[in-house]
């Protein structure tokens, strides 16, 4: 066996996520480490915070980054929000909405499942029907944006709904943050996570998360115990706490955090109002090609995110060969469908970085030439 | 709100971990991010296996690195093996044993601790004696390399005690891998899980895994679920197998993964019994320099880990005074006790890459002159 170092290709990334990365993310990621108790580092937090606390448009002081994947931060939600019996009103309508039935299923909460078709937004109507014949329902979970299908629902609505039959919300917002508006205080949404690789365009591995007030007295009303040790936000806290002595969790991926932290700074310097018209703006101009190359959309029009494009495949067209030429001639990497689209749509992502009027030059002569 | 990148300062980092990192391996860390499901990337996982089988000891087919911090490879250790009702005898010499206790008791599990004192290993014959007396205990749970206190058990002779009485054993390893000597195949150890920030000099953030067959079996002996859908290795294993399609479970954490690689190269490179040797010429030099300035070990003799030393601080001295005077005047980092040793004792880690003379002599200096 002789493995040497490895080498990866520039390659453009214009998938469900990672997505192009800043180059000034690269360049924090790899300062020198310190420790993760080091006053610098937790001056850093401090600041991880705020900035975090901007994405989400929120005050929430629970407001942190899971030490782990988007699906870690799912999870953390489910396994401090559900306790054993309680019934959870979940939304599915891609892979993510099953994805989070799993969750409530293994937490040992009862999920009352709402239905929407793949590429459907969650509609608020079904919502208050599942409510009404669940009276005791304890939570409505959604996904914002939907990863698999390139549908945004209306999160804001949901949450009205669930707030007057006295549910707290638990919300997907992987693919939304930083690409299209997510206000968590003005809409009232309790928990919310989301990942570092999409519209933030900072490498994978992290969960955004923050928690309401009314999510926190959840939590600390709970008479059964976290049944995930890492994932227990309350010993979480006592790290990110900045009151006090700050108490040992686990080992925060330092370098990481860097890497979150100036991704966050990029987008406060750009602002997120201009962040979101930047995305609608790469999405137009993506949208008028692929229109001109006769390919169609998953989604109609009024839900569709600007940041995940779920086009279908046209007919007669070689799925994975098409996608390998991208990759091989042009170095560019555009999604395969999953679940339900998986072999009838591609998923072009414009998230972040990727957000670009050459991404989307390239995409689109890439795409016109490898077609004929 | 103005806050601009983060420029940490540069330290040598001499505590329980983070430890120093190899320049090579924050250069891989910054290379340019591919999808997760990129072929250069399967390639580099397939590696990556491979190396961390070579870092193990192992032929385990079942050979990964779970994408968060120790702690949650230690919970994938326990959902992935632990049954509601299943006894675990559980070894407590330290912080970490009792960290396992807690995670046997979240899933479900019947905790029957084996105590030996802090700064003790583990006693192969309490172990005996518990598994005779709870027969139907399935797993024996230890620690190799407490980092709580510097004292390192004897994973071969527990692991023996464990296999006469047919339970598996869960070995947290986060401390040992690559530091000392720790053979998963010749010691027949079950469930194994390490960090990435330890005696790999690694960025924080990853924990190798590996499961023996028997592990794999008891886990697809399993009646109930796995009760974390994020760590349920039976999904991961869809991801990381080398065989036919890989599944899409979460996403990888890929830069990461590229630092994970090169440090496991470079551990390759200079050959494992090599990396032991420097660890315990390192641990020679800085025993010889401490007691000279009458600094005494926390762990008897033969017990000690070379790579952490967990040493008493001396009569009168401030504690917290010294640590902040090495990190201000020498950007030195050594850690702190931890749980009983909190305020009584310090941790000086020669890990990985700080297993070296130049940090010796700087430690052994920077003390002498803090504590004149």
């Amino acid at each position: 066996m002789t493995i040497g170092s490895f080498y990866p290709p520039q390659r453009t990334l214009m998938g469900p996520g990672p997505s192009d990365i800043y180059p000034q993310v690269l360049q924090a990621l790899s300062r020198p480490t310190v420790g993760h108790l080091d006053p610098t580092f937790i001056g850093m937090m401090d600041e991880l915070k705020q900035l975090l606390q901007y994405a989400f448009q929120t005050q929430n002081a629970f407001t942190i980054a899971v030490s782990a994947p988007g699906s870690a931060g799912m999870e953390a939600c489910f396994v401090n929000l559900v306790e054993p019996g309680d019934k959870v009103i979940v939304c599915r309508n891609g892979v993510f909405g099953e994805r989070m039935r799993e969750n409530v299923v293994r937490c040992g909460g009862e999920a009352v499942m709402v239905d929407n078709a793949w590429g459907e937004p969650v509609d608020p109507q079904r919502v208050e029907e599942a409510l009404q014949a669940n009276p005791d329902a304890k939570l409505v979970a959604f996904v914002h944006a939907e990863t698999s299908t390139g549908a945004l629902s209306d999160a804001k609505a949901i949450a009205e709904v669930a707030r007057r039959h006295e549910c707290l919300t638990v919300v997907d917002a992987v693919t939304s943050l930083g690409g299209v508006p997510l206000l968590v205080d003005e809409w009232q949404l309790d928990a919310v996570y989301s990942g570092s690789q999409k519209c933030l365009s900072c490498v994978p591995g992290l969960s955004p998360l923050t928690f309401s007030p009314k999510a926190i007295a959840k939590i600390e009303a709970r008479t059964t115990p976290v049944q995930s040790w890492f994932l227990d936000q309350s010993l979480v806290l006592g790290y990110w706490s900045g009151e006090g002595k700050r108490s040992y969790h686990h080992t925060a991926p330092v370098n990481s955090l860097y890497a979150l932290h100036e991704a966050l700074v990029l987008l406060k310097n750009e602002g997120l109002e201009q962040a979101w018209q930047r995305h609608r703006d790469a999405h137009q101009a993506l949208k008028a090609g692929l229109e001109s190359l006769g390919i169609e959309f998953v989604v109609e029009e009024a839900h569709r995110l600007p940041q995940l494009n779920a086009v279908y495949i046209p007919q007669g067209v070689d799925d994975a060969a098409v996608r390998a030429t991208l990759l091989n001639r042009y170095n560019l990497e555009i999604g395969a469908g999953l679940g339900d689209l998986a072999g009838k749509a591609w998923r072009i992502g414009l998230m972040g970085y990727a957000a670009r009027n050459e991404n989307v030059a390239l995409c689109l002569k890439a795409l016109e030439s490898t077609l004929k």
